[in-house]
């Protein structure tokens, strides 16, 4: 207790300490939860596991609202006892992932830089009920010292009657001061958000929320459930060798600084692979303008690479959050967090025209990507920020392997089953085969280099010759498409177990 | 001669006054040809329609870059005569149509707010050769004041090294006021778009070009070649009811203030039909952030409920035209012309939290929007706006008869035949049959609503079959399809004319 207590600054609130089971009582039937974290870093543990033993035995539901995926302490057991009624923005746990696709909870999966507007708006059935919220500290004033994640916390706690603090001694005091808090007013009151550099500091270090919100304090000492990236295959090594090929090529060409601009890199292992290729590359001064920090970013800092980074999470893997940890003071003047309408903002990332790169699970001929689901129907983890970055971005990239499941399913497809992402969207496509560079160009052109380039070869010919037999069927030529053919491929794979004939 | 000697301020400028075969005559093949224009307004007719009797003679082409859709004398004149390689970013003109759908013309279908960003960037194959504007007049220091449309030509005219200039002697020198020019650096430079209300006035009222770089000058009276709206329907007026009767709910659940936020509607008959309803309803103080401004903003203003309207171009019927120019001192004081990258700005449609009120093709079940292809394949018009809109809005809503060719066709469908806008864009879908207000909703409950409130009851049991079916026969609820059915309705379409079984 004595960690605790040095944590809170202000001793008066020193007779708010509950237990998790304690502060969980105060959550009623069909709530609507607020909660910290963000790819699971910084989110609440000790209470939601308390709520969770607590609705096991009194049969309820919440709706529960979180910056991003969070851990199994707070999604997978509240999930393990159909605890969730409605669910939202975006989720990576194995149980909850198992219950939105059987249809026992309501997903409403959406862009994240909209998440937290959207609640406030009221657009979701009323306004955060009880926000809560892991936190390194609480000032002297009452507010709130975040841990390694932004996402929604500081609007849901502006939000919210009651907020519920978990104080996690896990997590090393010494992040204070990474964080910029600024929550925008809503239309018509909004102004410009004052943002022309990635690092320019615009809010709080601290969450606003003030003594009289806090209705109780619960330590705990869980640390985040940070996860492996798989290792740095071949394959990603391509697809980040041919994106710095490429972007050395426009700036030959006059399109891009020689520093390049902002990258934005999703999240996950490719896109850790993608980020880590820069270390090995000649490129300096990198700037950062993203939702999650990885091992990636921590690399380049290490090598002397980066210039500044701004994400609304650190979600290194387990060997990168100790050196996360035991370096802070190092990595302090160059990485930050912002809540996630301000990392992931279309405003700033048009304004500072960011390179977007995103991971998709499929894309077809003309240009659409699916970023969310598996054979037109299974939902896997949300579109997260992939929308508010390509939508916006100075330049985007897709990166996917062109074959998955050992080649049984083909990457590249006559036409998605889901489409996140529109032709309207998306300037390069990579995958281990090649780029394909589709600025510019009509559908059909498309359609030519991305079977070309991108498609594994074991598919090449069967994509050709839908695209021929297309052209010559239809009397309209700018998207020629055999609907009774178009989504055949998933339609197979789901009879025969490939998308092979 | 008298009355342009009037509108050339700068008397050293009046020995650059040519033919328009003259200044056609500058044209060399595969020249990329930034012209000013939006949704026919203010667009150059004398030029292009020289342009084109040459390319009838010497057979070669270029590539046409406008702001929006342009009259027959520009598109139609080039597209008969094969003189387009490569359009884009939207377009309306039969003869084009025809031309890119038998695949003749590769046509660029991308967001209208990125079309002037993107060709700055350097992204389309080079910059701006030649600007041809069509101007009200020419000031002392060269500079233009535009007609009735903004579009993108201040920044063909800043990338250009060369301009043609038709001085319009049918557009009424009284628009010169109406212009608010603002072109914003680009990245790394770029700062905020400094508007934070729809009236406010950042740049200049005209053009910045130069004496040097203005080529040469043409006279033209040919006025624009606007067209009659459909007359308004029944279900225009039903939708536009339902529309204000869901605002009016907005306003008592507290999520929207009482003159709601700045309205953002789309090109044609019945986004012009949703905003005439507006006339006879009791809100006041109206406010509007939009690409075209068409009748019914008129209507709009002759009533007395219009605060203030900033658009892109004046795109009224024959009937409006006269009206806009016989009382443009009456509505001058309350509209306003905006280059195109910030009438329809991501970062400030989202920062003032506007209302947009879009057209559909059809719409899916799970609320997926195609705005842009017939059965798959077929291109109409292009995206325009609605993307720059859609997702950024306070409110997003797109409008529908749930049938078309008399019944033949469902504009609800189990999956959209082709997707422009995604299922995390949309609020609100409305039919003559009803509103579905999708906000929060999972795809699974979207789908029940839409069947419910919006497709005609002729579709609504094959709609519901559908989707039991699917709903059983999937593993994976989230997102119920049949991919062996689920674009079935189009393919029996064009084979049995109709999607009724």
């Amino acid at each position: 207790m004595i960690d605790i207590q040095d944590r809170i600054r202000n001793k008066t609130l020193l007779d708010r300490i509950v237990t998790a089971e304690e502060a969980a009582a105060i959550i009623k039937p069909n709530m609507n939860v607020g909660t910290s974290g963000f790819t699971p870093a910084g989110y609440p543990k000790a209470v939601p596991m308390a709520l969770a033993e607590r609705i096991s035995k009194e049969h309820f539901q919440i709706n529960l609202w979180t910056g991003a995926s969070v851990g199994q302490e707070l999604d997978g057991s509240l999930a393990a006892v159909n605890g969730i009624a409605r669910r939202m923005p975006y989720q990576t746990n194995g149980d909850l992932r198992k219950s939105l696709n059987s249809g026992k909870v309501n997903y409403f999966d959406l862009h994240l830089s909209e998440s937290a507007q959207l609640t406030r708006y009221g657009f979701f059935g009323g306004k955060v009920d009880v926000a809560i919220v892991e936190a390194c500290a609480i000032t002297e004033e009452g507010h709130l010292i975040p841990t390694t994640s932004m996402g929604n916390t500081a609007s849901y706690v502006q939000s919210a009657d009651i907020v519920i603090v978990e104080i996690n001694t896990s997590q090393p005091l010494a992040l204070e001061g990474m964080h910029d808090v600024y929550v925008p007013l809503d239309p018509p009151h909004r102004q410009p958000i004052p943002i022309v550099k990635v690092d320019d500091r615009i809010g709080t270090p601290y969450i606003p929320c003030g003594l009289d919100k806090i209705k109780y304090i619960v330590p705990c000492d869980i640390p985040d459930d940070v996860r492996d990236f798989a290792p740095i295959d071949d394959n990603s090594k391509t697809m980040s060798e041919l994106a710095i090929e490429f972007f050395k090529h426009e700036i030959k060409a006059g399109r891009l600084p020689k520093d390049l601009l902002p990258l934005q890199s999703g999240v996950g292992s490719v896109a850790n692979a993608v980020i880590s290729g820069f270390v090995d590359s000649d490129f300096k001064n990198l700037e950062v303008y993203t939702e999650v920090i990885q091992d990636g970013m921590l690399d380049l800092a290490d090598a002397g690479k980066l210039k500044f980074a701004s994400g609304t999470s650190f979600s290194p893997s387990p060997d990168g959050q100790k050196r996360l940890y035991a370096n802070i003071d190092k990595y302090r003047s160059k990485m930050m967090l912002r809540p996630q309408e301000i990392a992931n903002s279309p405003e700033i990332a048009r304004r500072i025209g960011i390179i977007a790169m995103n991971t998709a699970i499929e894309f077809d001929i003309y240009g659409h990507v699916n970023s969310t689901h598996i054979m037109g129907s299974k939902m896997m983890n949300g579109i997260g920020g992939s929308g508010d970055f390509a939508r916006n971005a100075y330049l985007t990239l897709f990166f996917s392997t062109s074959v998955a499941k050992g080649g049984l399913i083909s990457s590249v497809v006559p036409m998605c089953s889901h489409i996140d992402h529109t032709e309207h969207d998306v300037d390069v496509f990579i995958t281990e085969r090649g780029l394909a560079d589709v600025r510019g160009l009509s559908p059909r052109e498309r359609a030519r280099v991305i079977i070309e380039k991108c498609a594994h070869p074991d598919y090449q010919p069967m994509l050709t010759d839908y695209l021929d037999r297309a052209e010559k069927a239809t009397k309209f030529a700018h998207t020629p498409h055999l609907l009774d053919e178009a989504l055949s491929w998933h339609a197979r794979f789901l009879q025969t177990g490939t998308m092979k004939k």
